[in-house]
Formats: C-alpha cells, sequence, structure tokens
C-alpha cells in the first residue's frame, strides 16, 4: 500500500505532508563537480548506510529508468524534473510506500524526502531526522557554525529544509481569493502555487504551499509556522466551501462530473484533473460516498508518465486517454 | 400505460408512426366560417358518435385547458400548435394511452390521428380508417367526385391524409446524409425535416418523414409508399451505425451522455435532446442495457410545457431544469 492510499489529518482539504532535508557529504565535492565515478562512491557510502537496516528499502539507479519511470517519479513529487532527465551517476532510494524517497547526487549529495497523507509536518519533520542522524552519525557531513548545512544552491543553506503541503482549495478558488492568499503567505516567507496546469490554465485547484527561509531559522520553528499558515487556509477553504455547495450550479456541476468520471471511455488527463477535483470537493462535503483516499490515489496514478509506468509501456496519448477512463471506472465502481 | 411506452417494430430507428384523416361535414361550413355557437354544435355532434361506444376516450374543451396543457399537447404531436393557441370553440377527442386524438373544429371539423409506436403505419391508417367509417356511417361527410374529400386548405385534398414517421437518424446524420436524403425522398412526393432544434441548431437527430400527395393517389399506396421509403432509410442508418460505432470517441460521446444523464441536477431541454439522442444510439447498438421505451418516453415527456403538465404548474425555466434532472436520474436508475 503506498502512502497515498492512507487516511490523512485534515485530508478533505490538505492532500499530503512532505519534508525534505538536503546535506552533503564534508569529504566530496559537490556533485556537480563530481564524475561519474565519484558519483557512484557517493552513492554507494550513502546506500551502505540507509539499506543495511531498513528492510522496506530499495537503491535505484537512475540509469535503470526508462523515460516514463523517471517521469512518473517527479509527477509523484519523488524526485525533482532536474534528477528525471539529467541523473546519471545519482540512484534514488525509495520505500516500499512510497513516502520515502531519498535522491543521492542531485543537487545536492543527499536528499532525504518524507511525504505524508494529510496535514502531518511534525511527523515527517521527525522522520526525514531519523534519516539525518543516521547519516550525520555514520559520515562527517558538511556544517558551518555560521551557514548552518551547506548546500550547493543557497537558498537551502542553513536548515537545509524544505516543507510543503498539498491543499486543495476550490472553495476559495471560486470567490477568486488565491492570489490575494499568495500574496499575504509570501510575507510570511511562504510560498503557494499551482500544481496542475494544461496549456491554456491552472486546473484542479490544487495548490503547493512551502516554506522560503532556510536561514535564521529553526527547523521547528518553520515547521510550525507552516503548519499554523496551512490550518488558517484550511480553516478559510472549510467556509469557502459551505458557500459553494450551497450554489445548485455547483452541485450539479459535481455530480455531472462524478457522472462523465465514472462513464467516459477517454479521458485527457487535464480534463480528468478538472473533474477529479470537483468530485473531491464533493466527497468532502459528503455530497459523494467515496473515500479521500480513492481520488488522491487516481490524482497521483492518473498522471501521464505514471499512466504509461503501470501499464509497463510508453502509451501514446489516446491509448493512455483510454487505459486512464478504464481504471478511473474501475476505481469508482 | 402511453403508446410511447410501448415496443414497436423497428423501434431502434423509428420512434413512432402517425397518420391523419381530415373530414368534414357536409352540412357544415368550414371552421374558419362557423361562429363559437356552431363550432359547438360540430363538436357535440361528433363528441356524440365517437364517445358513445368507446369506454377510453375523453373530450376535453380547448378552453378548458391551461396553457402549458395545450403545449403539452402540441409537444406530443397529438394537436397542431395552432389548435393550441387559437382553439376556441373546439374540441379534442383523446383516448387514454394518447394514441387516438381527434381534433374537433381545428381547421377542419374532424381530424382522426393515430399514434403508434415504432413502424406501423399499416394498422395506423386501418386504426384511423375505422373511426372515419364510423363517421361516415352517422353523419353525412363532404366529399367529391373529382377532388376526394374536401378539406379547408387545398394541400389535403383528395385523400385527406397524412401519414408521417418519427426517426432517429445519428449514423446518416453524423456521415452528412441527411441533406442529400431529404432530397431524395422530396422527388418521391415526401418531406423529411428534423423535429427538434434549439435557438442555434437543429437538435437530437430525430427526423419527421412525411407523405405530402394526396391527390391521385389511393391511401393504401401513399402508406405502402413511405412504408418502403421508411424502411429503406432504416436500413441506410443502420448500415451507418455499424461504421459510427467502431468511432472511440461515439463510444465515449455515448457513455458520456449516459453518465450525464444518470447524474446532472440540471438540464436543459436541448442538452437533454443532445444526450438523449446519443444514450439511444448506445442503447439501440446493445451498448447500453436501457429499454428505448423508456427513452422514448423520456423524450416525450421532459419537453418544456410537458414538464410543467406533469408537475401540474408553470414553472420557471430553471425550476423545470432542475424537475427534468430528477425525472431523468429516476427513470434511468
Amino acid at each position: 500500500m503506498k502512502w497515498y492510499n492512507k487516511e490523512g489529518n485534515l485530508n478533505e482539504i490538505i492532500l499530503s505532508t512532505r519534508v525534505r532535508l538536503s546535506r552533503n557529504l564534508k569529504d566530496y565535492p559537490f556533485p556537480v563537480r563530481l564524475d561519474e565515478n565519484g558519483k557512484k562512491q557517493v552513492c554507494a557510502l550513502v546506500k551502505d548506510i540507509f539499506l543495511k537496516e531498513k528492510e522496506d528499502l530499495n537503491f535505484i539507479e537512475m540509469e535503470s529508468l526508462s523515460d516514463y519511470e523517471a517521469v512518473s517519479l517527479t509527477e509523484k513529487h519523488l524526485i525533482s524534473p532536474r534528477f528525471a532527465s539529467d541523473g546519471e551517476g545519482g540512484a534514488l532510494i525509495l520505500s516500499e510506500d512510497e513516502s520515502v524517497s531519498i535522491m543521492l547526487c542531485e543537487e545536492d549529495h543527499v536528499k532525504i524526502q518524507i511525504i505524508e497523507p494529510g496535514l502531518s509536518l511534525l511527523a515527517a519533520f521527525e522522520k526525514a531526522n531519523e534519516f539525518d542522524k543516521e547519516l550525520e552519525a555514520s559520515l562527517p557531513v558538511a556544517f558551518d557554525e555560521k551557514l548552518g548545512y551547506l548546500t550547493q544552491c543557497p537558498t537551502n543553506l542553513g536548515t537545509g529544509m524544505r516543507a510543503s503541503v498539498i491543499l486543495h482549495l476550490p472553495g476559495l478558488a471560486a470567490s477568486r481569493s488565491i492570489s490575494r492568499l499568495s500574496s499575504t503567505v509570501s510575507k510570511l516567507g511562504l510560498t503557494l502555487k499551482s500544481v496542475y496546469a494544461d496549456e491554456k490554465e491552472y486546473i484542479g485547484d490544487i495548490y503547493q504551499l512551502s516554506n522560503q527561509v532556510t536561514m535564521g531559522i529553526s527547523e521547528d520553528m518553520a515547521v510550525q509556522n507552516l503548519n499554523a499558515i496551512a490550518e488558517q487556509i484550511a480553516q478559510q477553504e472549510k467556509q469557502a466551501r459551505e458557500i459553494l455547495v450551497k450554489d445548485d450550479r455547483v452541485i450539479d456541476r459535481i455530480f455531472r462530473s462524478y457522472g462523465i468520471l465514472k462513464s467516459a471511455h477517454m479521458l485527457t488527463c487535464s480534463e480528468f484533473t478538472k473533474l477529479l477535483s470537483l468530485v473531491r470537493l464533493g466527497a468532502a462535503q459528503g455530497l459523494l460516498n467515496i473515500p479521500l483516499e480513492t481520488l488522491s490515489t487516481l490524482l497521483i496514478e492518473m498522471q501521464p508518465a505514471t499512466v504509461n509506468a503501470i501499464s509497463k509501456r510508453a502509451l501514446s496519448r489516446s491509448e493512455r486517454d483510454i487505459i486512464r477512463a478504464e481504471r478511473v471506472r474501475e476505481a469508482l465502481k
């Protein structure tokens, strides 16, 4: 079972939480200055530390992945897009449930990433911290008294921590509150941005809220700060939804979207994402009787490269639209 | 049970058959020259003939109908639009199942109309003929050796018979064959025209094929002629559908349409008609397991004034869209 199949705190609004720690080994230059051999050495060292004790972790060399497998990992936010396209010499340590993903020799030597369902910042941070402790107990890590953890990109210097939550905000989007919200949170050192878009527009009302400041702030403070703001946004979203679902036209759109997802024989990713957003709103508000985990799973697994990965081949777009529709119908039966 | 709830011959393509006989009483001027009193006399005379023997016939004075009840009768093709708006002094004899409707003092003194499900021209003509015989056995009817039955409108002179079938032609519409077909049948003395339209276009791919020639041809010949051509069109439509349902996009549209009809909470008449057409195609081709009678019933009963008539009040457009969606969901459960 993947992490996104599981229930989460506040998951009617908050889909997931992610915490990432960037670390570099003191005795090696940053990956950008390592040749393939150097990268392999770093990967092997870190692999030995993490894999010797934990049974559910797998070590995956980036070269072993097909294009769509690598892109599928970015769709699942397990690796960065850059790592998918340019990961030579790098590797990924991935847990069975995909809640732990550790990029080796991406931008930094080690990026420890924990994903949890719902709002779960503290737990995710603690879990990431355990991996960090294990790493630091075994190998000297680049740390400066003044600057904190050293990272290749200066924006990560200090805590080396990025934390984020994925929110579903159809209520605030409908009340045109997103841009105001976005500028408010940026004053608090956070960023709010849309996760999904097609050629024309942002779609699905799914947003990522993440911390930007890594210096002059402790990890605990950063996590508490983000947590408080996420809860506040969730509260505003709840109120906006109460108004939204009083509108007959919105109710109609929710039920139609469900009807189409249950019956279509072709679904583009873009249409699917729009419809799923409305169905998720309906399920969260108790209008539709569908477990939210089912919808979270579909949202992740029906992205293009992940559909390829599940089908184990590079499908054409129209083949994919047919398979997507089949799987969605099956999941919503 | 109404006639449209019943199964019919070839009803995967032919929804219904209608035969109408125009007759006038010899001893009275045409209705246009009758005052209200004169019309009432004619109505009473004919009422006595038909209602004395048949138990399932009702006599309805046009003045007794509300606007939407009268318009509902036109939506069901039981009376002419003109009679609905300007029927003072006139009356309607209507059977319980609505297969027999006799307009009294519309354009002519008596218009006997029989509707049957599917292709059933001969049976409908014979049934109409029985009423005519009954009428002519009781009252002298205006008939001229040379001209045949005398009618107010010269286009009905002769047999005074109009026969028509309602066809569902999504296959021929998709292959853009309708205008060619229309000009072909007009050379054979028939007319093909679209039944439903919204502000912008013809919708639903529902067509009426009717005879135009009433002089120099016997009723039998006219009926046989129309029957043969209707069968031929049905054959062409079958072939066109075979090609159509090989297209994945059409399959997708059929299933989506079904999904929307089963789940929407608001349906305009125009959208409903378009969706129903696709669902009917799916049901006729065995893709969807829905009795065709259910769909024929919906197509008739979900027209605007008929929704009002079923709800027994003049609804606003948006109230009607909500009630229409409710009833459609219920019917397709």
